[in-house]
């Protein structure tokens, strides 16, 4: 028998959840965002439910018309190092802003998560769309899409150098010739670059796993090469198998065009399931959660796409307006999107800030079916796995209580870990170190 | 019966101890630095000895010279937040630098910390003594020491105005009438100064304490200074009760000037005691101890304090050089210390070293002696508590399996916690936010 390939799993802790109104729920916790018993039940349910990760994501300004879980959250390295100590096996992937911070203290932090954890670290790299960050952070200027690549782009290079300081047994720690160490094994990088200018070595080693996972989630023409070149995984977002087949051809190529096996490049759509024990219960279950969003609190989600545009300021229920270049320089792939779908459809305002703020995705039903629809996705080609968003209060739990044994059921996921790293999980490599004389030879 | 002034106490988490060749004892877990389910262990048996907190220090610059335990070590946010999700009462306090990092991202890395771990955070603030982290950020130069005080009595008062965002009842979640939170209690900082420019709000609310617990252990006239304006705890290095009453004197007159109450100022001398069962056994495991440090280890050390200055190109025992300035820009007060000592005491370069190296503590003895001492430094004036390093491997778990008792029979430290806050049970009160209508009336 050969073994079936195997979809991968990530769970998003996303406080109440993807909607904006979520926390209105009957059964919403409404602190979820701040609230760390809650992140660590879903953290040990996810790995009792043999997921990869968890994954937490990031912003760096807010203002009042936020989304209400983002206005008070916890901040990803500290969230995920607090995890650590409570699970054993799986993985943990955090967002952290390449546009403000040093790469110094990124590599110390993420290399710091990956050697407690044991080799279960991730780092989501975002460039910081809200232009609003450049104010939290003494800057003139939010740097432009395309400069905000670049500088991700030199910042992760010196991030796996210094991530490289250290060959994997240059700790000789030989109590009885005091030898701690092995200079020859220790490595100064000294970057100096267009941004950044960063000596080394770092002051922790590598993990079990070498690196820790890079993750992104770049939908823009720029973005997806960025992906295409760096990412180890990529969290995604489209909303039908065929865009989602077309995404995943598109940034494998991308990656076999840097010289990369696009194998080594793990692709998750994000959905949030929304299950019912019948076809029925699952939609009353997502109108309920729908009904949730005023027209009000919808314009100010999609406002806050498109540089917190206040779109209050249009009629409700004329065409999707003209914006022009608006959002370009922000969300540019998700911003692009709403407005080909709104003229293709012909939408108003009202109805495309409604599927903006409540998407009705087509992982809504039974178990079955939520499950069904996942092998389509994952046999289509359209996807390595999943990262599951909760469209409903314990949506989670119930995916995971209900889809989950029907996946294992079938071959399609896993019954126990494979390994005890996080690539060791994706199916990953573990990267060779840059000055290793193995990795010369190869 | 009036209540007995108690005493604090803390624990150091420094890989193997505060020796730097601590690591070759043959008890010495040579990992420590990297080992996470020691800290683990540390922390909860800190937490069963009923201590108040446990603390972790930073560096942000290595080289081949650098002490063993320092050139691969945990970095603190990570380690305290993994410390957070395995423990319940104690604080976690940790180092991080002004001079390198951005007070919106440690305001929230801290306050994250603080909720994570329901009000138990402490935040030790450091100016950064070594140069050569200049190197690793990008900086051209090293700020001087007088700067980098001033860089950082700004930087606290904009990472305490972003604590103070939001008010502790702003937070509404009324799921009927769809109110999250009362935008008249969110507080935009909106910070122009000479260093910083920080709008807000900051994206996480004030946890049960208010503020994490502000640390500083400046020595120099200008660090007594910011603590005496700043901190609520001090951590500090005095090797005589006589020393450690001038200095707690001079300390809590600073504060008392700067219109503060001086019991809201913990002072807090680090001892690394060595005890054994008999008085000659303690000396027996120091001198083990102090035989492990050869003369070029402890010149390294030395150097280390002196902007990595090479004093192998000294005679060893000739009179302790003549340095000038050397060191007045890293270590300033540390380094005064030792060239005032040196010339009081006539000693030699290798004495001077070896002392420096292996300081030969008044906690050297047994339990009783140890419990004495400590209630001599307390009684006298000298200390409100002390923070407990590892002079020998196991030594914390020695003076908290035998010194705690004595202390706690003395009536001189809690059997039970009082609060589970930090500054619950540090004696410290709750900082008004400085934007409540309730702060304005006081």
């Amino acid at each position: 028998m050969t073994l079936r390939k195997q979809l991968k799993l990530g769970a998003m802790l996303h406080g109440v959840g993807s909607s904006t109104s979520a926390w209105r729920h009957p059964d919403a916790i409404a602190d979820a965002s701040v609230n760390f018993e809650l992140y660590k039940r879903w953290t040990q349910k996810a790995e009792a439910g043999k997921f990869d990760l968890v994954f937490v994501a990031d912003g760096l300004y807010i203002t009042k018309e936020s989304i209400p879980h983002f206005l008070n959250r916890f901040e990803p390295i500290t969230i995920l190092s607090a995890l650590a100590g409570v699970s054993k096996r799986i993985g943990l992937v955090g967002t952290l802003s390449t546009s403000y911070s040093e790469p110094f203290t990124v590599a110390r932090q993420f290399g710091s998560l990956d050697t407690i954890s044991g080799g279960r670290a991730g780092w989501n790299i975002v460039t910081s769309p809200l232009e609003g960050s450049a104010l939290n952070y003494g800057k003139k200027q939010h740097p432009d899409h395309d400069l905000r690549y670049r500088i991700a782009d030199e910042f992760i290079e010196v991030v796996r150098g210094l991530w490289d300081s250290w060959e994997d047994d240059a700790f000789v720690r030989d109590k009885a010739t005091g030898v701690f160490f092995d200079p020859a094994k220790m490595h100064t990088l000294n970057h100096q670059g267009e941004f950044f200018s960063v000596k080394g070595p770092l002051n922790i080693a590598r993990s079990r796993q070498g690196h820790p996972v890079i993750f992104q989630a770049g939908t823009s023409e720029v973005g997806r090469d960025y992906a295409g070149k760096h990412a180890d995984a990529i969290f995604t977002g489209q909303e039908t198998v065929e865009e989602a087949v077309g995404y995943y051809r598109d940034v494998k190529r991308r990656a076999a065009s840097f010289g990369r096996n696009p194998d080594h490049v793990v692709i998750l759509p994000g959905i949030s399931p929304i299950i019912g024990s019948t076809e029925e219960e699952a939609e009353r279950k997502y109108q309920e959660i729908a009904s949730l969003v005023s027209a009000e609190d919808a314009l100010r989600y999609l406002g806050r796409y498109f540089e917190h545009h206040d779109f209050s300021q249009y009629e409700l229920d004329a065409p999707f307006p003209e914006l022009g270049d608006l959002g370009k320089n922000s969300f540019q792939g998700t911003t692009d999107r709403i407005k080909q779908k709104a003229k293709a459809l012909g939408l108003t305002l009202r109805q495309t800030a409604l599927q903006v703020a409540t998407p009705r995705s087509s992982f809504i039903g039974t178990p079955e079916q939520v499950a069904d629809n996942i092998q389509l996705w994952f046999e289509r080609g359209g996807a390595d796995g999943f990262m599951i968003g909760s469209g409903v209060p314990n949506g989670l739990e119930q995916f995971i209580d209900q889809v989950v044994p029907i996946l294992q059921e079938r071959g399609l996921f896993r019954t126990e870990y494979e390994s005890d790293t996080l690539r060791g999980n994706l199916g990953l490599p573990v990267p060779k170190n840059r000055y290793s004389k193995e990795a010369e030879l190869v």
